[in-house]
């Protein structure tokens, strides 16, 4: 049985509502830059701490503890879905991130990938959500996410990360065909997990476009936002729009009133646009995230908080807005300064 | 004596005047994709090329030979301007790009750059476009460069490339009058460097700000625009406007408009922008150079002309577009993919 919520800013500003001042929360909050999370990383490899939803229910609610962020986001990692759908997922410490050894060059690779049935082969997930809300009973909302169809595909296609994903690229320009089976099947996938998740407890969820940034405006339209809007649709109506759905297209601000279109609930923001401009675009539609440059985080406790003012400032008043980083904290910043951000995004408006 | 020019659409279309077609040339034209290039290479190393005259100036008319450009660009890194101001600068083979093992990190290193004579301190750079000019005797325009004082900041604190320049970062705010010194002694290198290359006979010069996208847009202006604004009118006062000034700041489609207004004839574009919206924004003030996405040319003939079509189908009419891919050239790249651009381009608008 789900807790109700204390702290529940995050829904209300999502869904534009009315609240005292803005909820705070950051990309990665759950994560290296936390020595408590270090100290249980150190006892296992990343994909366990992933996989047991003992260990992922612990980090997840770490920075709730220790930084006062108000919401919870699961400790998981966007390619158990491409695992899950088949594909050799390798985490090798010190050598650059996960990778898959066999990336997908083949129309039979694509044609080979399971469908997934999300509560069997991510199971686990379910399960930290479940024992992450009984832990938290209601203390703020629980945030379940998934990587978007495009960014998905940069990683299932070449492999790795990557300066320019050439393969990936090479793929939409060559064989668009393949690539929409491709993505089709992935947003599919993306569907089922996150409904899965929400129906887990997750309160909200996010889908995050990272490699957005890397298409023209026209190329972003058709190989990744027309799948975000099929996900968000079919997510809703099968939940009952039970859970507000956040979109995060890093570098796509040129398409801002599409993306704002798909029936999300919460544009995110990178630190490259001004929020003043974002709101008036389409702050009438749509809630707004983010968005601090998170290397300010490098910065003194002064600093961040007069950068989280002006941002304040400029958004003007608090209603639909959710402070966030305009990307993932970089794993070298002290936890203090993660603090300070938390502490003057919920003073921001109450000045 | 300089010859006469024979092709100047690149001039004309700097300064919107009527060509009959848009002239087309791209950024790291003269690099490791051609095979040509890679010959000379094996024999020489990197800053030996770029410091011998004979060398640079056979590379940089490669690429009007061998693929067809309309303009040529000097063979040169803008890591020099650092190493010019006592910089010590490393090229390692296969160590990742060149990097300063001693990044700027105190205000005494700010204090200690020198004040350079490109004259005399980059003697190297005139030669080369000097004998560069005598053996093009006027077929194309020769192009020179700097980078912006912003980028090459990031490189002098960073130290090498990075993927969010933090070091760079903390400086400008933590340090910002520090910072801020550091741009203006490097603005007047870069502006006594442009001027020299313009009196050495460069027809046209391009200001390439690569990180100018990690900046929000208000530090884009405090930090980086500025100083471009300071230089651009510099140089023009300086060399009586005689060479066009194109400006490139990837990533920073959120201020197009200010970028336009700093002097400069023409606004380089990356590939996240439709031409289109450009032009309605700043086409009747300058020209616009790009804006294929480089990757599409690891696409097939047909659609690397389909796509270049498909610009000149959103910029309408020719005057005032330079063709170029929306950044440089990636080095694995085939050469014929390289001239079907080109062939394309010069044939968009003359269909």
């Amino acid at each position: 049985m789900k807790h109700t919520l204390q702290n529940d800013l995050l829904i209300r500003a999502a869904r534009r509502e009315k609240t005292e001042r803005a909820p705070v929360w950051f990309m990665r909050q759950a994560g290296r830059y936390l020595p408590e999370y270090r100290a249980l990383r150190a006892k296992h490899d990343f994909l366990t701490m992933v996989k047991n939803p003992e260990l992922a229910s612990e980090v997840t609610i770490q920075p709730v503890d220790l930084i006062g962020v108000d919401a919870a986001i699961i400790f998981s990692d966007i390619l158990i879905v491409p695992e899950a759908m088949g594909m050799k997922l390798l985490v090798e410490e010190g050598k650059g991130g996960p990778r898959f050894p066999d990336p997908i060059r083949l129309y039979t690779q694509i044609r080979d990938l399971k469908d997934i049935d999300p509560s069997r082969d991510l199971k686990y997930v379910a399960d930290a959500i479940i024992l992450t809300q009984q832990k938290l009973k209601g203390r703020v909302p629980l945030i379940g996410f998934s990587g978007a169809p495009w960014t998905l595909f940069c990683y299932m296609v070449e492999g790795s990360g990557s300066k320019d994903f050439r393969h990936a690229k090479e793929m939409i320009f060559t064989r668009s065909d393949e690539a929409h089976k491709l993505l089709q099947k992935i947003a599919g996938a993306v569907a089922d997990y996150l409904v899965m998740q929400i129906e887990a407890g997750a309160d909200v969820v996010q889908i995050f476009d990272t490699w957005a940034g890397i298409l023209t405006p026209e190329d972003f339209q058709d190989f990744s936002l027309q799948y975000i809007g099929d996900i968000v649709r079919d997510v809703k109506k099968r939940t009952n729009n039970r859970a507000p759905v956040i979109v995060f297209c890093k570098g796509a601000n040129h398409s801002l009133t599409e993306i704002a279109a798909t029936s999300c609930d919460v544009v995110g923001l990178d630190w490259t646009i001004d929020i003043a401009d974002a709101k008036a675009l389409i702050g009438n539609e749509v809630a707004l995230q983010g968005n601090l440059d998170p290397s300010l985080l490098f910065a003194s406790e002064q600093v961040i908080t007069d950068r989280v003012n002006e941002i304040a400032g400029r958004m003007g008043d608090c209603t639909g807005h959710i402070f966030n980083l305009g990307h993932g904290i970089t794993p070298d910043v002290q936890p203090d300064r993660a603090r300070a951000f938390v502490e003057a995004g919920k003073k921001a408006y109450l000045r």
